[in-house]
């Protein structure tokens, strides 16, 4: 039996703790020489916004929703004990008490082992989400594209 | 390697954002012609529910539950900013303007793709559902006859 | 095919809802014959703890975090409609009604069936739990462990 092979998680959640759970995950594949790619879906698009504020056509509502949702790695909240937003950046001081990991960091270490980042287009019409609001190097595709791959997958995660 | 095969989603979330993103998946697998089961447990049984009232003997408590959940697709609320019940609303208004397929859409559309639809009868009992509460069309079975089906599945996510 | 297997699962989630479905499944695997793993992570770790206060070196945040998370199985809060707290224990009374198992005999059961639980030692660190603080007959290991754990099983769920 082929022990390693392809990994496909979809990431619908943004919350910090659930993407720092994704990204360790895809980072730890990809350095056990796993193919990794990563389906970022309705909330999980946030995880990939730019921190500043980019003008684009919205809707009044998608603009709303723009505005209420946070912009990138460095603002999302925990699913849980969030606290108004303080539970955060409370974990993330545990977190450098102990020298783990930033979030930031596992995304650049999970760009620089080629894990693949798809943004997901339906999730982006829906949230009112343009190519140019989201970071870098992403690829744009839909759920058939995320099904080919997960075909070719061992393991495929929902989180 | 085959590329396509069975896939089985277990639907335990009812919020409307993580119905949306299972039937999404199941209708795009199905379109290519895979073959699929969605198992729906816990809160996931509200998406099924009838929208109307029925008539059913249960405990005062389970009754207490009934009451308090939603009854069916069109009553769900979101996971994230749900706004007293705003969210939802708003997030369809953005994807009608987007032309994007409604819920009540893609549950009818899995439905004459032949998706298999499951509800969990353990987590029935567990919240109080009779079989004449939830739209017709199911079938009624336990975690032995899932863990089948994802035994013959190469795609199996929780959702 | 090989229809029976190796199923892996990665608990995140400290809801008892969710704990529930875990542990179901897991046990009605190993009631199938397979092989199981369970990954507790982040909030899954709450799953694990003893009841009672354990004294422990932490930073105090870690000592916080400790303190308002919940103690073990027995007081886990639900995912939706806690009410205060109110929730679980109304649904622990509808599941008595029914004579469905309690999450405490499912954890049993599923030890007693030799469904190995593995608690995530990045996740300890970061929420600082010690093992003393936490259920006897567990291993500790990281992603690495899971990853080589999933590679080997047919289906792989993140709760």
């Amino acid at each position: 039996m082929d022990t390693t092979g392809k990994k496909t998680l979809i990431v619908f959640s943004g919350d910090f703790d659930r993407a720092m759970a994704a990204f360790i995950i895809a980072n730890g594949a990809a350095a056990m020489g796993d193919e990794v790619t990563m389906f970022f879906t309705f909330w999980g698009l946030n995880i990939l916004r730019k921190p500043e504020k980019i003008k684009t056509q919205k809707s009044s509502l998608q603009a709303m929703f723009g505005r209420m949702m946070p912009r990138g790695a460095g603002r999302l909240g925990l699913s849980k004990m969030n606290f108004g937003g303080m539970g955060a950046p409370m974990m993330k001081k545990v977190m450098k008490q102990q020298n783990a990991m930033t979030l930031e960091q596992l995304i650049e270490s999970a760009k620089e082992q080629d894990v693949k980042f798809v943004a997901c287009t339906l999730s982006m019409d829906i949230m009112g989400f343009k190519e140019e609001e989201l970071i870098d190097g992403l690829e744009f595709a839909g759920v058939g594209s995320y099904l080919g791959e997960a075909d070719e997958a061992n393991v495929n995660l929902f989180i």
